[in-house]
C-alpha cells in the first residue's frame, strides 16, 4: 500500500521545483522501471502491482519495493497511462562532459516529449552526452523520462550555458539550418557536436555563431519542417552511416 | 460566439463514431486551420478569435467564419493546447490508391500521434499515399490531425484490408524487421511500399508474408527499438537518398 506521505511525495515530484528541492525524480511504466536495474542510478523505492513485483523479482533485487494496487498507482502517477510501476530515483550528479566523440547540443528544445524522444534516438546511435541550454525541457520531467523508453539510464543530459560550451569545444559544430548543406552530400567527421534548435525558433544567434557547418535534410514534398526529434534522428543516421 | 449546437457538434466530433456518422472531422490549431486554404478539402465552418480572423482574412476567404473568444475555443476544443482556431471539415472520399510510386503501408499502428507524425514525415519525403490496416489509428482523430502540422491536406490515408492490398500490389514491399538488411547497405528501387508494424507487435504474419525485402536501421548503442514514426522517417531518408 502506498502511504499518504509516499503519495504526497510522488505527486510532488511531478513538479520541477520539488524535484530540485528533493534531489529525486520519478520513473514510471514497466519498461522504464525495469531499465533501472541496468543503470547506475540510485533507486529509493519502487511501487508496483504484486504481479509486476513477482514477475520481475530478479531485476528488482536490492530495491525497496512496495506493493500497491493498479488503482493506487494510477492515482499516484503523474502520467495518464502505463502505471503498473512507479520508482523514486535520486537525480545523479553529472559532470559537464568533455567535448569529445559524437554529441548532441540542444538550443531551446522545450517540449519534454521531444527531449525524451531525442534521448532515445541518441541512445540508438550510441551517443552518451547531450548538452542542453538552460531553457530546454527538464531531463527529469516525467514526460521526458517516459518518452526515453529506458534510454534515460544510458544517455546523460547536462543543462548549461550552451554558447560558452560550444565556444570552448574543439570539435566541428554541425548546426541544423534550412539553408544548410544536404546531409546526403555532406562529408561528416566521426566526432562532432550536432546542434539542434527548437521547432519554432531554430538555433538562436548566441549559439549559431559557433556553428562550423550548416546542414539540412533535403525535402522532397510539401511539409515545411520536421519535428525536432525526427530531424535529430535522421541527421544522426546520416552522420553514423559514414563512420560505421 | 459559438452556439450551443455548434459546441455540441464540435465536442461530438472528438469521437470516431460521431465523425463517421456525420462525415465530418475537426482541424484545430492555427497552422492546421490555415493549411485548409491550400487543400482540396471542403470546410464547413471555422471558429476563431477575432485576431486570427483579421490577420488571416485572405487565407480564410470563402470559409464560413465564426468569431469566438479564446475561452470559448478552449472549452470547445478536444485538445489541451493550441486553440486559437477550430475548423469543421468534411471527410473526403478517398479512392483506394493504385500501387505505384513510393508508398507507406502501416500494420496496426494504433497511436494517433504516431500516425500524424508519419503523415508529416511522409509529406516531407513527397509521399502521397498511406495504406493502413483497419486497426490503425483513425486518420481523422484530432490528435492525428494535430500531429500532421498541416500535412493532412497533402497525404491521403486509406484504411483497408492490408494483406489483400499488399498481395495484389506489383511493387517491392520493404518491411521493417530487426533482422533485416541494413538500410545503409540495401539497394532500393525508386518505387515500392515501405511496410511498418506497430512498436509492440511489429509487422504481423498476415502482412509479413508479402514482404519481398526485409530491412533494418543499424543500431550503434543501447536502445532496443525506435519509435515507429522515427523509424519510418529514417528509412524514408535512406530510400530517397538513392533516387534524388
Amino acid at each position: 500500500m502506498i502511504s499518504k506521505n509516499q503519495l504526497k511525495l510522488i505527486r510532488a515530484l511531478g513538479q520541477k521545483k520539488q524535484r530540485k528541492a528533493q534531489g529525486l525524480f520519478l520513473v514510471q511504466g514497466e519498461k522504464n522501471v525495469l531499465e533501472l536495474s541496468n543503470s547506475q542510478l540510485t533507486v529509493k523505492s519502487v511501487f508496483a502491482t504484486s504481479d509486476f513485483l513477482s514477475e520481475n523479482s530478479q531485476s528488482l533485487k536490492g530495491f525497496e519495493c512496495v506493493e500497491a494496487t493498479l488503482d493506487e498507482l494510477t492515482k499516484a502517477s503523474t502520467l495518464v497511462s502505463n502505471n503498473a510501476a512507479i520508482a523514486i530515483v535520486e537525480i545523479p550528479t553529472v559532470d559537464v562532459p568533455k567535448a569529445e566523440g559524437l554529441m548532441i547540443a540542444l538550443d531551446g528544445v522545450s517540449d519534454p516529449g521531444n527531449l525524451g524522444t531525442i534521448i532515445r534516438v541518441a541512445d540508438w546511435y550510441g551517443i552518451k552526452h547531450i548538452v542542453a541550454s538552460m531553457d530546454c525541457a527538464d531531463p527529469y520531467n516525467p514526460k521526458t523520462i517516459s518518452a526515453t523508453m529506458g534510454s534515460f539510464g544510458r544517455v546523460f543530459v547536462n543543462q548549461l550555458d550552451l554558447p560558452s560550451y560550444l565556444e570552448q569545444a574543439d570539435l566541428p559544430v554541425y548546426g541544423a539550418f534550412l539553408e544548410g548543406e544536404s546531409v546526403h552530400k555532406k562529408a561528416f567527421l566521426a566526432d562532432g557536436i550536432l546542434l539542434m534548435g527548437s521547432e519554432s525558433h531554430g538555433v538562436r544567434e548566441e549559439a549559431a555563431k559557433f556553428v562550423t557547418d550548416k546542414v539540412t535534410i533535403p525535402a522532397f514534398g510539401g511539409a515545411e519542417s520536421l519535428n525536432v526529434a525526427m530531424a535529430t534522428g535522421i541527421i544522426l543516421d546520416n552522420l553514423r552511416r559514414q563512420h560505421s
